[in-house]
């Protein structure tokens, strides 16, 4: 299930090359034929390929079960091992209509291709409507798995049929098979949702509704401590905190144009006193009013504003995803207020800090994307095209390679997107970088030049983390839960082995406190061994166990929550390797 | 206007005593016979005593003007020359009518008074419906000042004549009316709505909607402080920090009966796929929601979560009052969930707590009151009675002295509230601690007692702070915009006396900023002179002028806020004098 999920969800896997595209969809074929072997009156919808494999739609007289999932393996090593070659043929539609005779939905299909002609692929007996391209022959389709069977509208529409899909994947070798599968099973374990609740960090609740995330303690935690070094490093470099609210009046988005681009995203509105007042999708339009509260001079620019503003935003019950996709969500906000002639510099700024950020909560990989104007956008394409220019001026200052990403824009300006890759390859937004012509002219934002007249300030909208929802979910699967130690919601874990040690261990807890690392004593009356599993199922970096030797010599016995076990270690030897590890942020 | 705006505000005084309130109404009186000197055919409305003084409603053949007033004052002046008795006469309703029977809105007053008889005050030839109490003479009036006019519909209805309405306020002596002045003019001076203003506190946008707040950087920043004292502060209390949404479905607020008992304070509801959800009026559905996330045991409890948690509460336009009286604040909550036997414990941490962070933003005074069962509320008399016993119980354990304020709790159950004095003695609402056993019964809040069995939870709600918009209105107010150096925006102003010291000042600025002191150089092309008047408008606590001496010495000229000069002091002495008033949050 999980693939099918990831791939839904747009969380974009690593590119599969072409080879391992035309291995799968090969493999498409050939479990259809498959499939046609066992079920002669099988009808077929389409089989392409998919981030993470392949699938086939079909309509069949019975409902498949996974028991008939290996007898369809069967089926697909036999026409493996007959090594036939894929033939490619064009053919005139009247004859491909006459082939696809018993075929309702490929009909349906070839009477939709505008072109006067369409291409078969034929493998063995089995021809199948399709562009291809296909690998040469079966024989090449070395490893395959067929993963699950899920059910499908045909097209997706809940008023077609039903249609049975069978999910798989193919490999060119058994090494890279061993590896899906590893692959899938680390998925799994590190999913954020799972481990959110087994390291109780996070809920949602039916009744406050979906999308909608309940922060519990130890999730808090990690939060509050990314929020307290966020800020920090935001008033290091120059910006100011701001809070502003999460509501207002629903002109000001008519103004700012969301009520016209982005509506979709938007929740409906409330009634106050005649005025109609909107939950806000963005934080910009508070930080806006700030700014305009005074006349601003050249000299007073640029005004760096942060916030780390909670937004709400519409998406469908079908699409929110654990942390990962929600309907309301906080950005660690910010918006730049500057002169045309500071815009590259502020970039330049952002985009080291965003380096910056990556690299202190230990993602060493990222996709740089440049994403241009979509279809619905307010301004002029004069604005667009500068704004873009500014973007990729800063992206080429900084030497950072980074791929277009045509009409992936928002509707008031180009962005630079950040996707971090996680341990396992899989990508996920992060920070963005926006700069904006458009909201400056539409709320005349301006300042007064050197020239003592009115000059249209530049706004970049920028997010070095992204959301805090997000990243979490994001850190949960990059570290499989078991966090760095400075973000540890537990950081040590004191475990006295009889009654007559719990003294002793509360001291420690007490030191350890005392330095601002959060340690607790598990006192509880369980047996030492459980205790020490469940420290490690909690993912608890450093656990003390304390027994007589380790009081009689002012010591504990450390484990790492690696499974490795340090020996006799002295309390201010485990406080000073504790604090090293928060400091190093390791 | 301040008086006006302040009684009508409900912030609330000092008690006027008796005395005050008695000179007050005979005042009126006098004011009114005053008029009617002037204008003989005067209709009199009402003349009550108010918190700040007295007024007089009245229907005259032409709009008054400021220059009225002394004309009134003149003649008043003359009433108390003559010294004339109060006389008080009871009359039957008959009689009453006859000697009012050119005073219409007297007898419809005289219409609605359910006895036989009234009662009538009489000084000189001047008669008015009263019940008194009043002075023994015209006389004892020694002081008194009309302060100014105002429109008034005739009992506050809209569809009823507007009089004209005439403020004043009277005292004994020389003296009460000097303090009287001064209070008056310092209370317009500290007026938060000014400072806020003039010190770039915070703002609010007819865009974006009355009662939602903006805070700006210098606001922000004393926000942010308290913010993580607080943080700190529960942490070190063994509070967990949560985060919960702002919005939930309905269903959730008819549950709690929050929709059937405060439906009045609530927005009105948005729709979302065909469930309709509401901005959150209060945080603890949200914790709720987190205890009954897991089945929790006696050994867990007590559970402390605390959330910094932005509410919003539809108030009418016209009561909005700065940050006093908004529609969005940021409660800094908490939900305590315990045993009953650990209740009056925990109430007693809860108060001490509050007595902490009262003196530690420096409120040396503030009252006590214990609010009862309001007219409309969930569960119970028992409950009630229960959970009033255990704030009673607390109070007395601690022996804080305090006043019962009847029918004020809110609809789930009884509160302790504190109100703080600011320096000119106006009560601001502050913590408020509550007990409550309804919201545990209505979502099932419970734990699995020693017993095996599951046994109701009993549920504290309470904010040591209040809201950060009002505490940041009161704080601006008690100390003038002069904030102890902790809270300060800028801590020091760093002011060179030419250009050539401007190098040196950046020197200094970043040593301080090093040692994360808010200091920054006033580097642009003024006078010396007007920096240090602008540093000291801003209220920063330290001035450093730099110019030749000082380069040479390594030193500053030290001046404070106060205009005190403290002459040549090095830097290093400067830094750690900083550091200190930081660190003694003096």
């Amino acid at each position: 299930m999980i693939v099918a999920e990831f791939s839904e969800l747009d969380i974009e896997m690593n590119e599969t090359d072409q080879k391992a595209e035309r291995m799968n969809h090969s493999a498409a074929h050939i479990m259809a034929e498959a499939v046609l072997c066992l079920f002669p009156e099988a009808k077929f919808g389409i089989g392409p390929t998919i981030e993470s494999g392949f699938y086939y739609d079909f309509e069949l007289s019975r409902a498949l079960t996974p028991d008939d999932l290996p007898l369809i393996e069967g089926k697909m090593r036999e026409i493996i091992a007959k090594n036939e070659p894929f033939v490619a043929e064009e053919l005139g539609k009247d004859e491909a209509r006459r082939l696809f005779a018993d075929q309702p939905y490929k009909l349906e299909l070839i009477d939709e291709i505008p072109d006067a002609s369409v291409t078969v692929y034929r493998q063995g007996s089995f021809t199948d409507l399709c562009r291809g391209p296909h690998l040469d022959r079966t024989g090449e389709v070395k490893e395959f798995k067929l993963t699950h069977v899920a059910g499908a509208y045909w097209r997706g529409d809940e008023k077609r049929p039903m249609l049975q899909r069978i999910y798989g994947v193919a490999f060119g070798s058994r090494d890279e098979i061993d590896e899906y599968l590893w692959r899938q099973a680390e998925t799994a374990r590190r999913d954020h949702r799972r481990l959110g609740r087994e390291l109780d960090l996070f809920s949602t609740h039916e009744e406050i509704g979906p999308g909608l995330i309940c922060w519990h303690p130890k999730g808090a935690v990690i939060r509050q401590i990314i929020e307290d070094f966020w800020k920090a490093e935001h008033i290091r470099r120059g910006y100011d905190v701001v809070y502003t609210p999460h509501i207002a009046k629903v002109d000001l988005w008519k103004t700012s144009g969301h009520w016209e681009f982005y509506r979709e995203f938007l929740f409906s509105p409330m009634e106050i006193e005649g005025h109609q007042y909107m939950l806000r999708p963005m934080n910009c339009l508070g930080h806006i009013m700030i700014y305009k509260s005074e006349l601003r001079s050249y000299r007073n620019l640029p005004l760096r504003y942060a916030e780390l503003g909670t937004v709400y935003r519409y998406e469908r019950t079908g699409v929110l995803y654990g942390l990962a996709r929600v309907r309301g969500f906080t950005q660690d906000d910010a918006h730049i207020f500057c002169r045309p002639d500071q815009v590259e510099d502020e970039l330049a700024g952002v985009l080291s800090f965003v380096q910056f950020m990556m690299s202190s909560l230990g993602f060493k990989e990222y996709d740089i994307f440049l994403s241009t104007r979509p279809d619905k956008y307010a301004g002029t394409i004069p604005m667009w095209e500068e704004a873009t220019g500014r973007l990729r001026g800063a992206l080429e200052r900084l030497a950072l390679a980074y791929e277009v990403d045509p009409g992936e824009g928002v509707f008031y300006g180009p962005k630079i997107d950040v996707k971090l890759k996680d341990a396992l390859g899989h990508e996920w937004q992060g920070p963005t970088i926006q700069v904006d012509f458009n909201l400056p002219q539409r709320f005349g934002v301006c300042y007064i030049g050197e020239d003592g007249s009115e000059h249209a300030a530049v706004m970049i909208h920028r997010v070095v983390l992204g959301a805090m929802e997000r990243l979490l979910a994001c850190l949960t699967e990059h570290y499989g839960g078991a966090f760095p130690v400075w973000l540890s919601p537990v950081q040590a874990v004191i475990i006295p082995i009889a009654d007559r040690h719990v003294g002793y261990a509360h001291e420690i807890e007490s030191d350890l406190r005392e330095e601002g690392i959060r340690a607790w004593v598990d006192d509880r009356p369980q047996r030492m061994n459980m205790k020490i599993r469940e420290a490690q199922l909690e993912k608890a970096p450093y656990m003390l166990v304390v027994g007589d030797k380790e009081m009689a010599s002012s010591s504990v016995s450390l484990r790492l929550r690696t499974g490795e076990d340090m020996g006799l270690e002295s309390v201010a030897a485990v406080r000073s390797r504790i604090r090293s590890a928060i400091e190093a942020k390791s």
